[in-house]
């Protein structure tokens, strides 16, 4: 990092120390650099029909853009047929617009430099849930989050050496009005975290008052040619993009801070019930979306996103975890390879209201997709249960583990000779087992993986430690988290800044739950 | 099928209703045919360097044959050099041997023509649990496993479209003498089960009697040119091949039926504890195997097997479901396509004692890289827990539903008209949703996969309806199976000789447990 460090940042030392503790022998990376080239399922003839597929629904039907005159204007001078709020783009003209000025890919910086990832490339950068009104343990069950579970699940985030980014809205701090819970959350993950985190998007003044709280922490002339947050943009699917998120990614992008266009499609409701047409829909809205905001500001930095779930055809409920939403992650992940842009999608979804086995298979089915799709930012990669509803703290602990066996899988496979073990073979001989070998020994600490949930010892050790079960001792896990967690370091002058902005903010205008 | 049926097989009628019941709209198929290209972890030349060291682990170290003179002779006349029982081989021999005559790939054939499999080429074949003396299930835990627990699982493998073979050893059969297992076991998968199945290998006696079983039910000439029994051949890593073994293979070689030559690895304890020397070895190992069987009938159906598990290198446990695992089940499937053979490998891998979290992410970990890696025949499948000790009643409905998810992933994208809905999205417009659509309408029925097992209702839905787990549902689903199994036909005539030549065997000589 030839970077200056930012504003407010001291040492890091404690908080090296806590994670060390946490991860054993897990080298600490800020974040995933994959060594394959990802899975592909199409061709590329298959790749090109999706993309024309796009361009016919752009041109013929066009994306609405709902009570945004600014977005209709932008669009006109830019040479799209704008007739009410519907805007239909010239064949090939969004992504003309975003390969012009989108970067292929940029670092998100951290209040800690050493924490700053780089969004696109190779890299995987895997942040925690969002978004989730409730909360849930073994012990409380199910309730709705507040702004403690909010800082609890901001500090486990610091804490792991598996996740790289503190995430957004990690819950819901129900307990807080809605038009000032903005301020306590991004406070939050400039405090007790020093990992890069998102802003707020409910409200393009929510957006403002995130760009302003990060000015205050890192200096308002490091913004201007460093990106500092990242926030999530959803499109309202099928085809439309609305005014207040339009708002809220205009902010951004006037701040040169980074924004992720996300078509949310529930196959079979917001798009076809098929692959081929829930990612041509998806990438339609997506590349509307990310020339809106190259218009804004050229060469801001966007990132095109995915979400997308299967439905139960009986119930209409959205299921997680299935071959049908994997199918679409790797089309159009390698649809933004082609593009030119950092690809958002994927996570550790389920549908299980339980961190119980339907939990870790469908969350396990998206990951692995996620990962070898090559996919640049996982939002969603830890805690999430009951499709979004709840954060879990057993999910979330169990989930790390996942993220951990993730960086393990991304670096492949070792080539050295130590890794080759051809001596190692040769002196063994046969018949003769390798546990005291010279090679076993010098590996010992680091060749594999170390899990810090599964149990693999004998049934009877297992029975006779009180049978437990995976959730049982992630329950332990996250307790252990919290109580070794330490903050990292922040200059108090700055610190007294920012709760004195927010506090004359807060007293500026009432509550409200609106 | 151009090839006539075998005798003893009258209709499939009542089988079909029943797999149609439990199968709701799935497509009954008799092995899954991949449509992508396999995932690949290592460039041309990782894979050519762990093919030389293969080549020099067995030109350098060499392979033990122990207590198996006849396969000393066979190895010395082809041009190895022996020494004792040590048996080394000049470079690329045991490759030339294998490519000169060894199929790339062959049918299985069922006694049900309509269930032969291919094992081989884009082909994957899925196969229960193998070899565990314990079952559990939730109500009764765990104990030890019976014949009859044995027939509950060929009665359910046989019921599921999700699992293309009968498998082998499904779990042992603990109450009946060691020493005449296999004429129920093998009576087991020829009468409840119309689907391919595997031989004894315990001792070459009992291959013997279970081609002879075979010879029974499909009449003698037809083995001499079909492969009806495929069997589960384990070297004694490192580096050995043992006599009972190495006789039960040329038992099934001799009569033209397919063996797996397979190298059972728990790295750092059989291996080097990295990738690549796990990798080496295993595939020297069952290249030396290979070649033996080839010696002894040119042209026998073989395959190159693979299990490698990890290791907790605190406990010495082995481990399932980590990444490094995967990474030789990646490497080594790229070496079997090389050389021209089919692959064996994956499953549903786990260490877990129970059917919860820990099993399902390990299972899933260990079945994704099965699926992209395009293994073609997949043992332990379905049931897996304990680090195979236990099969699991519960385990195996919820792997079943994965194994459904992964005929469907392997079919990849539809790029038809239908598929692209191309039309349906212009017709539909921005902000209308495409629940009555005619499309959607038309797509309803097969759009996405159903879970058996999965629970996609709202919170409120599952806490009145109980507020279960995934085990919990399993467990109703496999009852159910087994209320409803009806078995498949046969000719009478064929089961009275084949019951009589059993009996007439068992009463030849004494019971044994050895």
């Amino acid at each position: 990092m030839s970077d200056p460090a930012p504003r407010g940042r001291r040492t890091g030392g404690r908080a090296g120390r806590a994670a060390a503790r946490l991860a054993h022998t897990a080298e600490r990376v800020p974040f995933i650099t994959r060594t394959f080239t990802p899975f592909e399922v199409l061709s590329e003839e298959g790749l090109s029909l999706i993309e024309e597929n796009a361009d016919a629904i752009l041109e013929r039907v066009g994306i609405d853009f709902k009570g945004a005159p600014d977005a209709l204007a932008l669009m006109k001078d830019a040479g799209a047929d704008v007739e009410g709020e519907r805007v239909r783009f010239p064949r090939g003209m969004c992504r003309q617009l975003v390969r012009a000025t989108a970067p292929s890919a940029f670092d998100q910086h951290a209040r800690n430099p050493a924490n700053t990832v780089h969004i696109g490339d190779t890299a995987t950068v895997l942040a925690p849930c969002y978004g989730t009104p409730f909360v849930r343990d073994v012990d409380g069950g199910r309730r709705y989050g507040t702004i403690e579970d909010f800082r609890n699940i901001v500090k486990m985030a610091y804490a792991t050496p598996y996740l790289h980014h503190s995430g957004g809205t990690v819950c819901e701090p129900v307990d807080l009005p809605v038009n000032k819970r903005h301020y306590e959350m991004v406070y939050a993950h400039l405090r007790y975290s020093d990992k890069p985190f998102m802003g707020s998007v409910t409200h393009p003044q929510r957006a403002q008052d995130t760009v302003e709280m990060a000015r205050i922490v890192f200096g308002r002339e490091y913004l201007e040619d460093h990106c500092v947050v990242m926030s999530l943009i959803n499109a309202n699917s099928p085809l439309v993009w609305d005014a207040s998120m339009l708002g809220a990614a205009r902010a951004y992008a006037e701040a040169n801070q980074a924004v992720i266009m996300t078509p949310f499609i529930l196959a079979g409701a917001m798009s076809p019930a098929t692959v081929a047409g829930a990612a041509a829909q998806t990438l339609a809205e997506s590349l509307a979306g990310m020339a809106y905001v190259q218009l804004v500001r050229p060469g801001a930095p966007v990132v095109f996103g995915s979400f997308a779930s299967s439905m139960s055809m009986q119930s209409g409920a959205p299921t997680f975890g299935t071959p049908e939403p994997a199918l679409v992650l790797y089309v159009l992940a390698a649809c933004a390879r082609r593009l030119g842009v950092p690809f958002r999608s994927g996570g550790s979804l389920t549908a299980s209201k339980l961190s119980d086995a339907q939990a870790a298979y469908e969350s396990a089915n998206t990951l692995q997709p996620t990962m070898l799709a090559g996919v640049n930012f996982v939002l969603h990669a830890a805690g999430w249960l009951e499709g979004g509803l709840t954060f879990g703290y057993e999910k979330f602990v169990m989930d790390l583990d996942q993220c951990g066996m993730m960086h393990a899988l991304a670096k492949g496979v070792d080539l050295s000779p130590n890794g080759q073990a051809l001596d190692a073979i040769v002196e063994n001989g046969p018949g003769q087992h390798f546990l005291g070998s010279a090679h076993t020994l010098a590996n010992f600490e680091t060749a594999f993986y170390r899990s810090s949930v599964a149990d693999n010892n004998s049934f009877e050790q297992w029975e006779s430690e009180g049978a437990q079960d995976a959730t049982t001792r992630a329950s332990a896990v996250w307790k252990k988290m919290l109580a070794e967690y330490e903050p990292p370091p922040i200059d108090d002058a700055v610190d007294e800044e920012l709760r004195g902005w927010i506090e004359r903010q807060k007293a500026s205008f009432p509550d409200s739950n609106v």
